[in-house]
C-alpha cells in the first residue's frame, strides 16, 4: 500500500489568497512572511490592482514595479530558453539589449501569458510597457512580465486602463509589496515574497524579492487556452551595480537557484528572473563593477544567489502535489558540469520522484539516475559512487544513513532508521561521485497522486 | 475533477500468470496470442522451469533458448548505455565479442537482476553461462540475461540445479514458446510473445519475438534489495545472416522499437535485446550480407523493425498504470535526429502525459516540450510548427483533429470532438516541423493515480 499523503507541503487553505487583496487576512501558512516597511530597498516603489485579467472578480492581476532614484537604474534579466518565446519575453529582451541594461521598472501581469500570441501579442507586451513609461514620464524603459494561460491575447484596453490607477499610487509599505507578491500568483498557494540586508564596502544594501511558482492549472471556461507553468520572479536592490557585472551576478545566482530547482522537468514559454538595481543606498557609491572589485563583487553577487536560493525553494515547497521537499546532492565530481547534470537527472526522474512520495529508501532508483545522466559513460566510474541520505537537521541523529558505498550496498541496512529518515518532509539524497571536488545541490519535489489529479484535470 | 481511469490497459486479472505455469489456463487479455508450433523459426529449441529466485512457488524464472542447427549460429545484442551494467550484460558482451557475433543460445532468469552485485556476480553470470554450454556440449557460448531485483546475488546452485531440467527437455511447442515468455516476466502482467513469416530470397523465413516490460514493482520481502525496471527481448529466426549484418539489422530496428518507447524515462541496468539467426530455414543459403545483397538485407531489416516495434508496443500497453497507448509523431523534421530528440522530448514529458491521462488537449503542453527539446534554439522555427491529434481507426471521423497550425491556434476548437477523440485508448500526437521531411514514433503511455500508487508503494 501506498502511504496516506500525511500533508501537502502546500496550505490548502491559503488559496484563498487568490481572493484576498491584502495579507491583512490571517494565515497560518509558515512559508508567508510580513516585513516592516524599513526592510525594502530605497526608491523602489510598487502598485497592483485588478485589472479583470484573472477571472476571480477583485484579484489582484496587474502590478509595477519602479525605481524613484534619480541615479540611473540597471537591470538584468535570465530568461527561458524555450524556443517559443512569449511576446514579453521578446519586448523585455529588446529592451535591454538596446538600453545596455538600464530600466526603470516592470509591469507584469497574470491571469494571460501573452504567449503563442503572434503579432498582436507582442503589440500589446509594447504598449503594455510604453503605456507604463509614458505614464511615468520616465526616460527609462519599463520591462514585461506576463503569466497565465497561453494561446490569448491580453485584454489589453482593461491594462491600458487600469495603468493610470498603478502609477499614480506607487509606495513602498509593507502591503504594498505583499500586494505586488499576489499579483504575480496563478496556482501558486502562497505569496512569495523575501528580504536580504547586508553591507557593502561601507553601505548598508537592501534587496526583495518575489517570485511565483510553476502551477499548472490556471482556471480556464473557455476553449482551449491551455494551462500554463512558469517561473517568474524579480529582484530589486538599492546597490549601485554596473548593468554586465548586474547581469553577471543574476547569471551565477539563477543557475544555483532557478536553474536548479525542478517540479516536473518542462520548461516554460515565460520563465524570467529580473533584477533591478538603483543605487539608492547611497548617492555617492561608485557602481559595483566585477573587473575593478572583485571582492565587493563577489559579496554582492553570494547575497543575491542566497535569496534567489531562497524564493526558488519556495516555489519547490508549493510544487503541484508535493508533500517532500526533496534536495538532491552531488559531490565528489571532476567538474560543475557532470554535477548539475547527474543531480539534474536524480531529480527529474519519476521513479526516484515516487519512491520519495513512498518513503522508500530505494537506492537502485537513484544509482540507475546517475548511470543514465548525459555523458556518464564517459566521465562516471561505477567502482568509485556512493549513496546516502543526510538527516535534516530537526533530528536527534543526523549521522548520514548510508546506502551505498564505492558501488557496494551496504549490508544490514537498517530498515526502522530508513524510514524515519524518510519520513520526514525534507529529505536530502547525497551522492559522491568519488571523483573530484565539484558539488551542485538541486531542489525538487516527490510525485504523488495529487500531481497526478492536478495535472490530469480536464479543463472544465 | 479528474477522470475516472474506466480501465487499465493491463488486466489485473491476468497477474495469475504469475504462477500459472501454462498459457492452457483461459485468459482473456486481448494481447495475449496462441501460435501453432509451425509458427516457430525451425532448429530453434527452448525451455523453462522454477528454480526458486522468483519467491512464488512454481513461478517460471529460467528459461533456456537454443539454436539446434547444425550451421553456426549468429547472435546480435543492444544494451543498455547505463553506466551501472549488470553483470549478465558484462558476460553477454564479452562472448560476442570474443566470438565474433557467435553464440549458440540463451540463459535467462527473472526475479533477480544480478546488477550492482560485484565479482560474485560476475562470476555467477559465467557460471549460467558455462553451465549452459557444458550441459549442451555445445561449441558456441551460451549469453545471459536476467531481470527482477537489484543488489541481490543469484541462487546460483539453484540455477546449476536446475540447468539439466532445461538442457533434457528442449522443445519447440505452442506450449514450450508460451512458458519461455512467462520466464522472462515480472511484474508483467500478460506473456508478450510474437511471431513473423515472409520470404527472402525465395526462401521461407521464420521470426520469433519474446519481450518483458519495465516494470518496477517485483516484490521483495527482505532487506533494500530495490525494485528494479529492465527491458529484456529476444528474437530468434532461422533466417542465415552473417553476424555483423545482424548487428547491422538490430541496431537499426532497435532505435525504431525498443530505443523509441519511454514509459517513464528511466534506462535500467539490464536492458538488452538479443537476436539470434541459425540459418535452419535453408541448408543451401548463403549468409545474408548487407554489402553483397542490399535488397535482402533491406527486406530482413524491416521484418525486424516490425516485429521489434510490435514488442515494444505491447510492453507500453503494459506501462505501469498505464489507460492511453499514446503514438507521437514527429513529422516535417530536417533530420531524423531532430524528430528523435522532439518526439522523446514530448512523450517524456509529466504534463503531457498527465493531460493524456486527463483527456485534455492541451497543446500548450506539447508545445513548451516542442520548444525546450534539446537544440530546439537552433533548429525549431516557432511559426512553421503545427499540431493535431490524429483518431483512431476505429472512430467514425478520422480526419487530423488540428490544435494548432504554423505556430497560430487554431480559432474556434470544437471541444465536443476533442473530448471524443482523448477519449478513445489510442491517441496520436502529430507535431508537424515545416522544416523538412525525416518523421519518427515514439510511443509512451499516460500517468496516471495507478502509476503513483504502483511506485510509491513502500516496500514492504
Amino acid at each position: 500500500m501506498p502511504p496516506t499523503p500525511s500533508s501537502s507541503l502546500r496550505a490548502v487553505s491559503s488559496r484563498s489568497f487568490h481572493i484576498s487583496a491584502s495579507l491583512a487576512t490571517p494565515n497560518k501558512d509558515h512559508h508567508v512572511r510580513i516585513y516592516p516597511a524599513e526592510a525594502f530597498p530605497k526608491a523602489f516603489a510598487v502598485a497592483s490592482t485588478h485589472a479583470g485579467i484573472k477571472k476571480v472578480k477583485g484579484a489582484l492581476d496587474l502590478g509595477l514595479l519602479a525605481s524613484t532614484s534619480n541615479r540611473p537604474t540597471s537591470a538584468a534579466a535570465c530568461m527561458t530558453r524555450n524556443v517559443f518565446k512569449a511576446a514579453p519575453v521578446t519586448v523585455t529582451a529588446d529592451l535591454l539589449h538596446s538600453s545596455g541594461g538600464r530600466a526603470g521598472g516592470l509591469i507584469m501581469n497574470s491571469g494571460c501569458a501573452n504567449a503563442v500570441t503572434g503579432k498582436q501579442g507582442l503589440e500589446n507586451a509594447w504598449r503594455m510597457s510604453k503605456g507604463v513609461t509614458e505614464g511615468l514620464q520616465s526616460n527609462e524603459g519599463t520591462l514585461v512580465m506576463s503569466t497565465g494561460v497561453i494561446g490569448q491575447q491580453v485584454p489589453i484596453e482593461n491594462i491600458e486602463h487600469a495603468i493610470p490607477t498603478l502609477t499614480s499610487n506607487l509606495e513602498s509599505t509593507s502591503e504594498s509589496w505583499s500586494n505586488l507578491a499576489l499579483a504575480f500568483m496563478t496556482t501558486d498557494t502562497f505569496p512569495k515574497l523575501r528580504t536580504r540586508e547586508f553591507q557593502l564596502n561601507g553601505q548598508t544594501i537592501r534587496m526583495v524579492g518575489i517570485d511565483k511558482g510553476a502551477g499548472m492549472i490556471a482556471p480556464s471556461m473557455g476553449p482551449p487556452p491551455p494551462p500554463h507553468a512558469t517561473l517568474l520572479g524579480v529582484i530589486a536592490t538599492d546597490a549601485a551595480v554596473e548593468p554586465k557585472t548586474l547581469q553577471s551576478a543574476l547569471q551565477y545566482a539563477v543557475d544555483r537557484s532557478f536553474n536548479s530547482i525542478t517540479v516536473d522537468g518542462d520548461m516554460s514559454t515565460n520563465d524570467t528572473i529580473l533584477c533591478f538595481a538603483n543605487g539608492a543606498a547611497s548617492q555617492s557609491a561608485v557602481e559595483l563593477d566585477e573587473k575593478t572589485d572583485p571582492a565587493g563583487y563577489k559579496i554582492f553577487r553570494d547575497e543575491l544567489r542566497s535569496l534567489a536560493e531562497e524564493l526558488a525553494q519556495l516555489v519547490v515547497r508549493d510544487g503541484e502535489g508535493a508533500t517532500k521537499f526533496v534536495t538532491v546532492r552531488v559531490k565528489g565530481a571532476a567538474t560543475y558540469e557532470m554535477a548539475t547534470k547527474v543531480a539534474r537527472t536524480i531529480a527529474s526522474s519519476p521513479l526516484v520522484k515516487t519512491a520519495m512520495y513512498g518513503e522508500d529508501a530505494n537506492w537502485g532508483r537513484i544509482l540507475c539516475a546517475v548511470g543514465y545522466s548525459p555523458d556518464a559513460e564517459s566521465t562516471i566510474s561505477p567502482t568509485s559512487v556512493s549513496v546516502a541520505f543526510q538527516p535534516p537537521s530537526s533530528m536527534t541523529d543526523t549521522t548520514p544513513f548510508k546506502v551505498l558505498t564505492n558501488g557496494e550496498p551496504e549490508q544490514d541496512i537498517d530498515e526502522t532508521r530508513a524510514k524515519e529518515v524518510l519520513n520526514q518532509e525534507d529529505i536530502e539524497i547525497v551522492v559522491d561521485l568519488g571523483c573530484g571536488s565539484e558539488e551542485v545541490k538541486v531542489w525538487t519535489c516527490d510525485f504523488s497522486h495529487d500531481y497526478v489529479t492536478i495535472n490530469g484535470s480536464y479543463r472544465s
